[in-house]
């Protein structure tokens, strides 16, 4: 890879492509600015002619300085990133606004699709039911192929879902189940089969844990994933630490990810630095494999062509971006993806929850009178400072968190009309909002509780051990 | 890893330290000739001075520029590589000396002991033998903790072996046989377990190879490796594609490893590049790995602190010099290590052989007439031009490759020692020791295709297995 001769450049990714031509601009620069002899300058200017030809050639665009091709769009490069944008990374969401993120941008930024009504349509006829109220209500906001998977199902080809979590605490907060409950609901919907990968190594990676205490995390993780109701038939759960021992296929796959992913590339997506481990550094290919069917010899009869559909928040979009730039290098389906937004903090949408503020989240394991102070002390309102004002004038339901939750958690689509139009227009109090606030999820996560409490040791392991499924393939 | 707090100096490894005075050296210059405000560079240098000082009790020495310390030595860095100097990592060797590589200086560079007569007599003592030829003739010429490991067998606490092989193409030659001779041997003196890790994943990452192709490979080459003579009951050949995946402890030391070596690091030791893609550049782990016992839970029990002996040649010495500064920061034991020399291409002693180049090595499937062809032809001689000078000025066994081979394959040490003397006289001459190379290596290589013949894919299914050997831990 040191010298790379012109002749590889067919072999490139638009991406790769991409970061040659800037690379060719930058030392064209340097040899202009350093008043290199002409012959030299010239033959590093006919590089970059040649070098943005290719490019043209293989994304039927210009180049373009800090436009990335569309399908791997550099997030954490501060040259593309403008001061007033929101900064979103598989480790941090920040934002200026008070209404959160601007996911419109952010679907511009990422290069991904919104799911738009005719999307929305469209799934309700494929499976014949009402849309689930993450759908219906953009909380599930932008998609990659979402278009293809429905293809493939409408022609009876099968296909799977994966999803994940960071077992990085004990203490799971409501946030962290909107990728679960919506994934059941697909799992529900399109009878397909589910992997969950608890990314333990990575959590032993970046945190000062040990891989036994992350690898005892992601177990007591599963306990809160089981008790969203999943089927035991249908899904596999499994710790990276573990699992990587047991399967056949999971480590090929990571291999050849690794081989067709460059430090420069990881660098421009992710951020990472020379001083960063070579464990950082290498771990986006350890969650790109379960994007393969093949890391699942058990389940999916050593095929390689399953098409994979992954429901994520928008901020792990990086690593199956990366992903789908590898896919067809490797000879598989690039995954497609559903993206959440982010959950907010109670205390403003401005950032995502934290599982080590206590106060920043409902934890599933608050008592009903935790739910309600924490509520009623740290929800951030959108009402009026008095009453008098707020009759008047009303609430702003785009800022306020109760509202907000509300959205997430509250089913019925009328009911949420009506609080709405109530607060805006001042009809309702803010205190009368976060009453029913309290009173959605006071049950929900009692009900959870109560489930959580039946899941076993025994149950834990039947969902992680590697084994076949009730789909044939 | 972004921001370094100071008050972390404590836990950073001396190799890390060092890095962080050259940085912050680096950072002082910068500063200087940028003209930076006075109270900038001053606060630089007082970090710098607080680095130095750090650098100088945990390491007992003096900073010094271009010096690391001892036992992480930068080998692939620009700035502490003379002119003049060979050149030695993982997959390059060269040198512009006839003679070959000057390894008393290896020694010094990389920071290794030499295997003098006292530590030979202590194994002679210690294993109630003569010491193998390796040994009394310095092939095996270095070593790191040896003398540790025979504490430890004199206190009869057991130890156990690690080797292997990157299988990057089916036909092995002589060369590739030397560090399993030895490990046999030692093996056998010894008897202790023994781990044969086939880096299969190491090639298709640096090698336009399939991965069944490269694991192919490996199976192939662990039939001539069984063929070397290795007992079933106390030896595990792996390929690291396939292991990987049914090892509950070797991934877990793999993400150990990667979690404490940085990019850094791995740049300075194998002279890694940003455009080196990330399998590159985390694959040291993997050889690392087998350095710790709990990589192998069904030979070892699950046991942690069984030492490890590493039989190899000198090139190796990066990986394990990166695995000793790791190892104790993850709890384990340092791995010792015994260094062979390079096996000399026929053509000369100034690089490896190379398996590419079929006229650089006899090969293990090469016949009896193209070992004679071969050597007659390409064996570089240290013979005179005519038959009159040779007879009166005498050859030079120090550059004469048939010599070289002999001091290799030749058992019996006086009459090794009579055709020196006999050819350094001029008494005998280069057609004479070459007919004596020949008559030496036919048989040997006759005799080895014959074992290889005998052994079946159902002992290379045998030896790959992971399972308990013949020794309780």
């Amino acid at each position: 890879m040191a010298d790379r001769p012109n002749c590889d450049l067919k072999s490139l990714s638009p991406l790769q492509l991409f970061e040659r031509v800037t690379e060719q601009g930058e030392k064209v620069r340097a040899l202009k600015a350093g008043k290199a002899p002409k012959d030299e300058i010239d033959a590093a200017v006919r590089m970059l002619l040649s070098l943005k030809l290719s490019y043209k050639t293989t994304t039927g665009q210009d180049y373009q300085a800090g436009l990335p091709p569309k399908d791997l769009v550099l997030i954490n490069n501060g040259t593309t990133k403008e001061e007033d944008e929101d900064f979103v990374d598989p480790w941090t969401v920040q934002t200026s606004n008070a209404k959160g993120v601007d996911y419109d941008k952010l679907i511009v930024r990422f290069g991904s699709s919104k799911i738009d009504t005719d999307l929305i349509n469209r799934i309700e006829r494929a499976i014949g039911q009402k849309p689930h109220r993450f759908l219906r209500r953009g909380i599930f906001f932008s998609h990659r192929d979402m278009d293809q998977i429905l293809d493939a199902y409408e022609n009876k080809k099968s296909f799977y879902l994966y999803t994940g979590r960071g077992p990085s605490s004990q203490a799971l907060h409501v946030g962290h189940l909107i990728p679960f409950i919506f994934t059941k609901w697909l799992q529900e919907v399109f009878d397909v089969p589910l992997v969950i990968q608890l990314t333990d190594d990575e959590k032993y990676l970046w945190k000062d844990l040990t891989t036994e205490k992350a690898y005892e995390y992601a177990k007591e993780n599963a306990k809160d994933i089981i008790a969203c109701g999943f089927d035991v038939n249908k899904t596999f759960i499994f710790s990276d630490l573990d699992y990587l021992g047991t399967s056949t296929g999971f480590y090929k796959n990571v291999v050849k990810v690794q081989k067709h992913v460059t430090f420069n590339q990881v660098k421009g997506i992710f951020g990472f630095t020379d001083s960063d481990c070579i464990g950082k550094i290498s771990f986006p290919a350890i969650q790109a494999a379960p994007s393969f069917s093949s890391s699942f010899p058990q389940i999916f009869n050593g095929k390689e062509n399953i098409q994979c559909l992954i429901p994520c928040a928008i901020d792990q979009d990086p690593y199956f971006r990366m992903t789908r730039d590898v896919a067809p290098r490797i000879g598989q389906p690039k995954p497609a993806l559903l993206h959440s937004v982010f959950f907010p903090a109670l205390q403003g949408a401005q950032t995502k929850m934290s599982a080590s503020d206590p106060n920043s989240s409902i934890f599933l394991t608050d008592t009903p009178k935790q739910i309600k102070t924490k509520i009623n002390k740290h929800a951030f309102s959108g009402g009026r400072d008095t009453i008098e004002e707020h009759r008047k004038y009303g609430g702003n339901c785009d800022v306020d968190v109760s509202f907000m939750y509300l959205t997430f958690f509250l089913e019925d689509d009328d009911r949420l009309e009506q609080l709405k139009q109530a607060y805006t227009s001042g009809e309702l109090l803010t205190g009368e909002l976060k009453k029913v606030l309290i009173e959605t999820l006071q049950p929900l996560i009692a009900a959870h509780q109560e489930r959580r409490k039946q899941v076993t040791d025994e149950m834990v392991k039947q969902f992680m051990t590697p084994r076949k499924l009730a789909f044939e393939f």
